[in-house]
């Protein structure tokens, strides 16, 4: 056989018994929260067609597509030229675009809302680096054909509960609007047609800072830029602070925005009894180009990524409906919250005695498994394994893994003993 | 935008709520049956390496491979001219070969012997038919490093117990090993490189009969076929049974073979209670070529797909590290077992009573998400909803969900209504 090399494919990994054990119970408190709330779970497909990924929805991610190819007849490669000529399918990218395509292929059957969960891998090709990879998991809830805060309210009390459920307190949700942010900057003095360029200009403040951020916007009109540049010096902390950069009297609208604002938060606030935090945060933008309403982010700490994030995005869902569909959705950063559960040593580890019975031989299986079915009650695992030669270093390494109970095979049926070991 | 279809890629679909939490409930159950025996569950990503996937463990399989392009500068379209120009990674037909690398690259942190657990999809490009589907889910069980018949009997104990768990009782577990078929047909008078064939024609027998195989023997020495289609109408019931096909008296290792078969059928038939039956079948031969030993398949009453199969595969796991590793394994196919317990009826529904409140605006979100956390504990579902225009559709479609307490605002707090309905 030709040398096989067997490392995982590149920006991908294996994933260990007690970090996959690890992963469950995080996982499966996670839709524990979500189905208490009253969100119901989906699955689509981990392939999806090109002309549905590539539809302009996923901004930079379609980049970064792994593609499938066409196969049988269908594929001559010898007479390709292009991509498109050979790829029919791509492992999707997030789970919101498919989601899109799954409302619309079975609307009839869903409720109004209709409150998905999904949890599952996507898979993105960025340049691998720690703590990064390739293939991830996302957990996603959306609330579909809901346009009033409502929708907005219990994702982010569904997801707070989920971190909650899982030993995570003191965690930070950050939340603004777009339609706010787009108001500011038609007051400011920009055109519409510059706010895209301006929010990925704004959304960088994180890392450059305000003084990156104007260098960012030289070549806009400079008293609309500096008019941004005082708002943002000024350090706003409340929906209604925002009025401040307006001149005249603010639009009913804008007034409107900044009470949604103030309801989702003094909700959330009161749910919350102290153990998180909600703030308002003008600087928020989130990365994606659909968002058309209030966006939230949750961080922990000084981990230097969000947990979780989403918004209001009123345009996707029914884009393939050809008709306008109210959403709302809410990720959670599955690997970026092991991550912090591992760093901040909050995650639970297996609970319950293990017990193992030894057998010396074939003969004594049938005794042995009888056993085990005797006992299987009394243990959270009762496993059946041939003594090895080496039966210190067998008791060692079961001891390793988390086995206390030990049988042996006597004349009078099966016997405990006890075995001491030094603790690490 | 372009008009996208919204229908899965072909040979794949989406699955809803209801179908999802049956295979969700149905997996875990799975799970903490593996787990109670002590497998431990490992995960590996779903894009291997076309090196590994191709390397001659897979049979037909290789052939079904969904393969994914190269990106970047490693892929030139204009100038390829065979799939291997443009073909990098594939997604995985099966758990065993991922498996056979994941040990290979962390053997050193795993235990001997190693107990995995697999869970997850496997993607084969077949042609569509009705319940068959491209990206399907298999539940696997490994022994890796026992070269006893402890691993066959863990195995099949722990696979039944799943079964039994789910709520399956009256299963079928045949039973056979691929060393007594190989003496059989040598005892026959097949020459050993013929073996391969006469087992491709012998797998058929279910399908086409003791007739329809000896058809297909057609070719092969008349003496050896003819003794052959004599034993397979003899129906053989017991493994020493096997023994009348000898003229002389079977080798020590025959008869080591029949006596293993004749433990691990005992041992499991005392554990079964009477809940299931084990039997020894000699026609089963099962499709992969890689089995080394005991081979087995479960079915359950006249469906016409087995629910689990496996067997010992001394070959696979150690071939990457170039020696000899001891290997058993079984799987159950999840998606044969979650038709089969639709069919019968057997899913386990949602338990626990559902609630929802009613807001008439964002004025009651406050009063209403608070009142949710505080009956939280009392329903299994809490979930807060704005009252429709059409109200009493929308009660009979959160009935049809599973909803049962309806709450109302009122002036003195939130008050229940009962909400009768006619049966359906």
């Amino acid at each position: 056989m030709k040398k096989v090399n067997v490392n995982p494919v590149r920006g991908t990994r294996d994933i260990l018994p007690a970090a996959t054990e690890l992963r469950d119970t995080v996982l499966q408190k996670i839709l524990g929260a979500y189905q208490a709330c009253g969100f119901r779970r989906i699955e689509t497909p981990v392939l999806e067609s090109l002309d549905l990924l590539l539809a302009g929805q996923g901004g930079e991610n379609e980049k970064l597509i792994f593609k499938v190819m066409k196969r049988g007849e269908k594929l001559d490669v010898a007479n390709a030229r292009e991509e498109s000529d050979i790829a029919e399918y791509g492992l999707r990218f997030d789970l919101t675009i498919p989601l899109s395509r799954f409302y619309a292929n079975n609307i009839s059957q869903l409720p109004v809302p209709f409150k998905s969960i999904q949890a599952g891998a996507v898979w993105r090709a960025e340049r691998p680096q720690r703590g990064r990879y390739r293939q991830f998991v996302q957990c996603d809830i959306d609330v579909i054909g809901e346009p009033s805060i409502n929708a907005e309210i219990d994702l982010i009390r569904t997801t707070a509960r989920c971190l909650n459920g899982v030993g995570l307190k003191d965690f930070v949700i950050r939340i603004n609007n777009r339609q706010l942010i787009e108001a500011l900057l038609a007051e400011c003095g920009f055109a519409s047609s510059d706010f895209a360029g301006i929010m990925i200009a704004l959304d960088k403040q994180d890392k450059i800072g305000i003084d990156g951020v104007q260098a960012e916007l030289n070549g806009y009109p400079a008293g609309a830029v500096q008019r941004l540049v005082d708002f943002l010096n000024e350090k706003i902390e409340t929906p209604q602070g925002v009025t401040s950069v307006f001149k005249g009297a603010p639009s009913a609208n804008v007034l409107a925005l900044i009470e949604e604002l103030n309801v989702v938060m003094g909700t959330i606030r009161a749910l919350s009894k102290g153990d998180y935090k909600i703030l308002f945060d003008p600087s928020l933008i989130r990365g994606m180009g659909y968002y058309t309403g209030q966006i939230f982010e949750i961080s922990y700490k000084d981990f230097p990524f969000s947990i979780a994030g989403g918004g209001r995005y009123d345009g996707v869902i029914g884009r393939l409906l050809g008709r306008d569909v109210a959403a709302c959705g809410f990720s959670i950063g599955f690997e970026r919250l092991c991550e912090v559960l591992e760093t901040e040593s909050l995650a639970g580890g297996n609970t319950g005695t293990r017990a193992i019975i030894f057998v010396d031989d074939d003969a004594q299986s049938l005794a042995a498994y009888g056993f085990a079915a005797e006992i299987a009650q009394e243990y959270s695992v009762v496993s059946v394994q041939r003594k090895q030669k080496n039966h210190r270093r067998q008791l060692e390494n079961l001891q390793a893994e988390g086995y206390r109970a030990f049988y042996y095979h006597t004349d009078s049926g099966y016997q405990q003993r006890t075995v001491e070991f030094d603790k690490a």
